[in-house]
């Protein structure tokens, strides 16, 4: 498991991508290892709930972002790869301040990806949220 | 499992809990029922994702919505009811169109609640994705 | 979504596919309709749980044992479809007596199917615990 | 996270607890670890499916139990502890042969523990199948 992609050629992929989200609100790419990648979302005003704690679906977009940089980095950037599962446990509250995003490689195969994603906020011990997402990637 | 909210008075609820939301991005609530509600929203740039569909992210925040909608309607205006677990297959492709979400309670609990929620866009029975949500309902 | 099977070749199929099973401990198929299976299950000592309810695992087994018979009765005997992935919640205690399959095909696809299965006992309406399966059909 | 059972004290609770199981036939208690527990299971005729390998509900029983003997371990013999859901992804055929799990503690809280569990058989690091299990721990 040898990522093949840099973290600029990854960010740039991702604006390239999804020209419908300014560029400064795409999750930033903080390191690219083998099997692994770390993201950091700055939440914003659409980001919150009642509460003032970040909504579930920003939690469930960054996972799912996680999980798609982990495997382009380590494909190449297969834009057509798409979620065919997301599975999210929510464990704890998710204070309005930047969320980390650590995702692993479960398998990588040539039609499945699987991805354990872990979200947290001081100590990456302390799981806020835990996504297991699978991707379909095009034969 | 006797609606205690009308369309009008939830919808106001979701612009005033989500300020951060421009008020003609909020999904629509179509219809409530016993049981059951709803929705439809208007895909937005945002919403795009390479290949001109939908992204997973707007699926599941409009799945999440459409539970939390189902859950309200019949428990009233409960803003801290959180999502404790959210699990979705994506199985076709969602069209850049309006897409519908249809939430069935399948268990309301006092402490929790259970929603099953399918996406389609032309055919109510052609679902293009289903969802099983989780709402923690505080004490 | 037209069955291929009668009650009777499917619970032949099942006999002959688990050869470690006895043929009285199989769950068995009480209906069959298009895009519809419906499973019984007389549980027996090893299903029980501290409790004196039906353990997770059995209803697990059936959950998926009903997807699998939904998938079955409409394609025909494809002995190596394998589960993919399976999400389950258990939304209420399983008492020690018979226990119902309702398995609906949400998706039927060439390569993947997916089924929506509910537990229940006295009452359809009441579902004791909702898993959602997704197949692996081979090519 | 510090144990408070044994693994001797462990085995025998579940033995007590679940007698219509044959003692030889529970799964192995390999370790027990702050957080973390490793079980082993000799599967049997009755985990056979076609193909000759190890069935699904085998595996989700594997991993049901692995998810509650951490549980168990870190809080003592909680015998009501049942699992509310549970999300498995079946990522490669397991041999007719030993299987191990791997139990981790995410979140253990008062009311709700999440676990992650990984199946494998030659190598850790060649995950078979990956479940992501929450129970409820009665109050």
């Amino acid at each position: 498991m040898t990522p093949m992609m840099t973290i600029e050629q990854l960010a740039a992929f991702f604006v390239e991508a999804f020209p419908g989200i300014a560029t400064e609100r795409h999750a930033g790419i903080v390191e690219i290892a083998p099997g692994r990648v770390r993201l950091r979302l700055e939440p914003d005003d659409a980001s919150l709930r009642p509460g003032g704690i970040v909504s579930g679906p920003t939690q469930m977009g960054l996972a799912d972002r996680a999980a798609y940089a982990a495997i382009l980095a380590h494909i190449g950037p297969v834009a057509m790869a798409v979620t065919s599962n997301l599975n999210m446990s929510f464990l704890r509250a998710v204070e309005y301040a930047p969320v980390m995003a650590d995702a692993e490689l479960i398998k990588l195969g040539r039609r499945l990806a699987t991805v354990d994603v872990r979200l947290w906020q001081d100590d990456p011990g302390r799981v806020l949220a835990q996504a297991t997402v699978t991707y379909a990637i095009p034969g």
